[in-house]
């Protein structure tokens, strides 16, 4: 069995939102991961999980705390998990000056390969594989898993969606990074993860992988007119672009006057939990 | 006309959620203030304004971040308005050692007589009259005024509700410091803003103001059973037997497993907007 330690509980909405340490094989570090546990958790049926991706800067608890996703979760009897965004402690290397877009809080959900990241940043490993086994072992849940995410976030869950065709039920995304091989945050985490063949970039980039998806998942992408990030780093054109070429179902909504911040995800998360619950069989 | 002047703007819930900033008569400081702009604030018809007075370290953002109030307040048509706990800035003094329950962060919705925080801290006069006026003179707001909070801000919404009959339409709180005459925050806070003849602390004390309200206001207040200041610091049952003796309605509900977070805020923000809504027309 594989340790889990509770670092905090707070209920809500009659569950409980909680806050778990543990050894990340995957990572070589310890890790701290949310998960919301609605009330449903305590009644013994295996309930299906929602992981959530979160964006340059976050850790497990800007979701958690800023969403409001635990309301309608409680309803539906949906779990939630928050993992970090890249390893952390001693011993992780961060960019050298410190920057907010690469290393500590910017792992871009990749498995790097070149050094000095690649002993730690292996953020995919852990999301697809190690927090999933993690959290089937340690919780009453399901094998019933869907993804969504939020800016880096959102291009994490695309990626993991359409590279592993069977493992989610549904996939969406919030303001996603969709194609890291032509924006500025793409090139500096994938040149500095990756190394500079910018063939390897393309298992990294859902514009790329879009195209030879064995799996039609329908794909829900939310994204602010108001945007500050919009025309440099997101980039929907691309992704709707790359999903018609490829006749890949994609609900691409353009909200007017909103921005990147978690009110925008916040106002439309209700709408992405059902997309999810759908899927999931909850709805 | 006193000026406001816009920090921030972000779409939430097809309204807006604002951050303004002005100087204060009342405070003698530059004052930052949240306001919450549903939908229908575009539409021309005035709207209810709920004030929401934080607790002990916050400002104006915590409520506007954390407890998920716009969902509701957007359909209702309520207008939110969030502001800071205490003066601020450049010449404001704070508490010798930083306390984070004296000072900066910590104004207790009092007006000081003692110096030096008498020339600054007068929250009650800001809360009470200044910001109202202001609310009311720049934005298309009716002069339907409901007001809640929480912790020290549930002990400022108690307060301010029970000294001014017909001011507001409803009350309600959250873990509110029911009894600062009875409990180590109040001494500090009253001792040090009002000194130490205890006689002129009790028009700052709900369970004091309680036995001669002038207007029955029947009172809301949630409680958490898990909050970790319960015992020594918000005494729910002083307020409980001060209702009981003055016969005034009170509804007090102990959550089981709840604590002193925002968590257990927006578990129980939508009961107290519909009891306030209703007060305000809204439903």
């Amino acid at each position: 069995m594989n340790d889990i330690e509770l670092v905090s509980a707070n209920k809500s909405f009659g569950g409980w939102q909680k806050r778990y340490r543990h050894q990340s094989k995957a990572l070589r570090c310890d890790m701290v991961f949310g998960i919301y546990l609605p009330p449903q958790a305590d009644q013994g049926k295996p309930l299906p999980v929602l992981y959530w991706l979160s964006g340059l800067t976050c850790n497990d608890e800007n979701f958690s705390q800023k969403a409001g996703a635990q309301r309608l979760a409680a309803e539906l009897g949906m779990v939630l998990v928050m993992p970090d965004t890249s390893p952390r402690g001693e011993g992780v290397p961060d960019d050298a000056a410190g920057a907010y877009d690469f290393g500590l809080g910017a792992g871009f959900y990749v498995n790097a390969t070149q050094l000095p990241w690649a002993e730690h940043y292996r953020m995919y490993d852990y999301v697809v594989d190690e927090l999933p086994a993690l959290i089937e072992e340690h919780f009453p849940v399901s094998d019933q898993r869907s993804i969504s995410g939020h800016s880096m976030g959102g291009h994490g869950a695309l990626v993991c969606a359409l590279r592993n065709p069977g493992r989610y039920r549904s996939v969406s995304a919030f303001a996603p990074i969709t194609h890291p091989l032509d924006c500025p945050w793409g090139h500096k985490a994938l040149g500095n993860y990756l190394g500079n063949d910018r063939q390897s970039w393309k298992q990294w980039d859902a514009c790329e992988l879009i195209a030879e998806a064995e799996e039609r998942l329908p794909l829900l992408v939310d994204q602010g007119e108001a945007d500050n990030f919009l025309t440099e780093q997101l980039k929907p054109e691309a992704l709707e672009a790359a999903a018609q070429a490829a006749g890949h179902p994609l609900t691409l909504r353009r909200q007017p006057g909103y921005d990147h911040s978690y009110y925008f995800i916040a106002s439309f998360i209700n709408d992405h939990l059902r997309h999810h619950g759908k899927a999931l069989g909850l709805l």
